[in-house]
């Protein structure tokens, strides 16, 4: 995905996310839990890999590069320190459709913050916004929907911005699934992650949604901590008064985590080539580009949503509904078969897609 | 220091560093050695840390953190994915003066480039560099100090540029110690970051400097990696040839990590308020402001050079010679005090400053 939501979409019907402040206490104090439930899965993931994978070349190409890159003995060892495996977000580790995540949250803040705001009642692109507008919305320009970003996203303080994203994401739910987004996880990827870091490799996701969006879930819900969520983000300032400091969010692009975005950021926030890149959507292309061209055992690896039945269907390519959100386009999968990555299909290599599902 | 360099300083004489590949291939051959080493010297740390340190205030400030973070039973424990310490690189970890290491490299680079630029010979501010001419030297201006820095870490891929930076590294000696600066590292320092890491923080560089300068010897002299090190950095180009990836540094500033810059990459690269900050100049004051800001136990350290004897001794705080590298103002020794931090003294805090006194 990319910051700005550039691509013109179709829009659902969505309502203001009711924040209840119990509730959201509730979840975090569950929170010091979660490192025990994490050691017994890993533990688990060790003696049964992949349980959600079904056999095939996908689940081996795993098995395979983690056996050349942890044998010391072996031409493709790495060393622990160099054991980097970085991760797209949205379409590879959650679902993404029909709209992202954080697009839900950004529109779900109009309304909230329109009490205070009269004016947007006669302002595009807020009037849109507000009247759920979906022709309109789905024709919004880049900078409407800059515009509803910064409005949603900025002008307040990195820790307040925190807790409206933890509110919005203990609150809010899918509306297919009728779940909260942070249940909404590939039960198949989350074991690649709990595989890999049993194996000494670092997981980072690597977004092209907002970094501190992210942030606020990561640890909780992935596992992995904030410092190694890299993505897109707005400038922020500095201040320090009577003793405190607050990080300004500025309505700003600081920098741009998508396509040739996650080049830079992966060298810029990690400084080393990954060994093993996950993606799903042509906002991935480079990072898969940029792992694929080190030496050695490389994983490149794209989850392919042919799966209407249990997720969604999606491409365009190989003949599947076209999207704006999360394209994985024909010339992706040309790209794909001439590179030798590994292209997942949900349908075929996942047993399972959901924790929750029975 | 900032990665301009812009304040005046006095520059002694300087040569050109002779890069000998073969010397900086047999440096590199003992690395995989080094994890080893690190190993043990951190088993060392654990059985009698901060072995280099004098029993005092400063040390004990280190131990009384440690215990109170650490304890599951006390009011300031900290999980371990939040255990964050923050260290500036210059004057901090190893020896600024006369001036920064990677001035030195700059200035060295202007040389070493000279014979494919004949145009610098009657070119300022290539002449009085080419010249050694120090009073003219001492007086660049901001926009003097920025063409040179383009000029020696621009214009070439991320890796042409490791790969300078290491063989300069290989080879350069200190004109006052005339040991490569790597070698110029403070024990005791080094003894913090093996004592905290052991007691699962992590370590990482917060540097004025750049970013990838530090990254070409981080892992081998700190033992912190490249994923770790967060510095200033200018603007990356992504290209792909030919199944081949570059990431070009291109001549403008991407970002200042001096200063308020300190909090706001903190911020940016972690995402969390580190629990230990260590300074020693003005460039650090926001970062340990913002470290200090939050609850709990928070270290706050700064390392106050007063030993012109076995090293530097400059301020201008506490009459000590005023300087331009690294300056320990009395407003920031005042700050210390009102704030509780920690001013470590060279001079009584360390029993031994490097690794191969005797």
């Amino acid at each position: 995905m990319t910051i700005l939501f550039t691509k013109s979409m179709t829009m659902p019907v969505f309502s203001s996310a009711t924040a209840s402040r119990r509730f959201m206490l509730s979840v975090l104090a569950t929170l010091p839990v979660v490192p025990t439930l994490f050691g017994n899965t890993m533990a688990q993931a060790q003696n049964t890999p992949l349980a959600s994978w079904s056999e095939g070349p996908a689940k081996q190409a795993i098995l395979d590069f983690v056996r050349a890159t942890t044998d010391r003995a072996g031409p493709n060892y790495v060393p622990p320190e160099d054991r980097i495996a970085t991760f797209d977000q949205d379409g590879t580790l959650w679902v993404e459709h029909p709209l992202y995540g954080q697009a839900f949250f950004a529109l779900g803040r109009v309304h909230e913050l329109a009490p205070k705001h009269p004016e947007w009642k006669s302002r595009e692109p807020f009037k849109a916004v507000l009247a759920n507008d979906l022709t309109a919305l789905a024709h919004f320009s880049e900078r409407d929907w800059a515009e509803l970003i910064f409005v949603t996203h900025a002008g307040m303080s990195q820790a307040a911005f925190l807790n409206v994203a933890t509110e919005w994401l203990a609150t809010a739910k899918h509306p297919r699934f009728k779940r909260p987004y942070t249940e909404l996880i590939y039960q198949p990827m989350k074991e690649v992650l709990e595989y890999l870091r049993a194996n000494q490799f670092e997981t980072f996701i690597v977004t092209g949604g907002g970094q501190d969006f992210v942030r606020a879930y990561s640890q909780r819900v992935y596992g992995i901590p904030a410092q190694k969520v890299i993505g897109s983000s707005l400038v922020t300032k500095y201040e320090f008064k009577n003793g405190e400091t607050e990080l300004m969010r500025l309505p700003k692009l600081f920098f741009n985590d998508n396509n040739d975005g996650k080049a830079i950021g992966i060298d810029l926030f990690i400084g080393k080539r990954p060994y093993a890149a996950f993606g799903n959507s042509t906002g991935d292309r480079e990072m898969l580009e940029y792992t694929g061209a080190g030496n050695g055992a490389r994983l490149k690896m794209l989850v392919y949503h042919d799966d209407a039945a249990r997720e969604y269907a999606y491409g365009p390519a190989g003949g599947l509904p076209d999207t704006k959100v999360g394209t994985f386009t024909q010339s992706l999968m040309d790209e794909a078969k001439a590179r030798t990555w590994t292209v997942v299909s949900m349908k075929n290599d996942w047993k399972r897609i959901f924790a929750f599902e029975t």
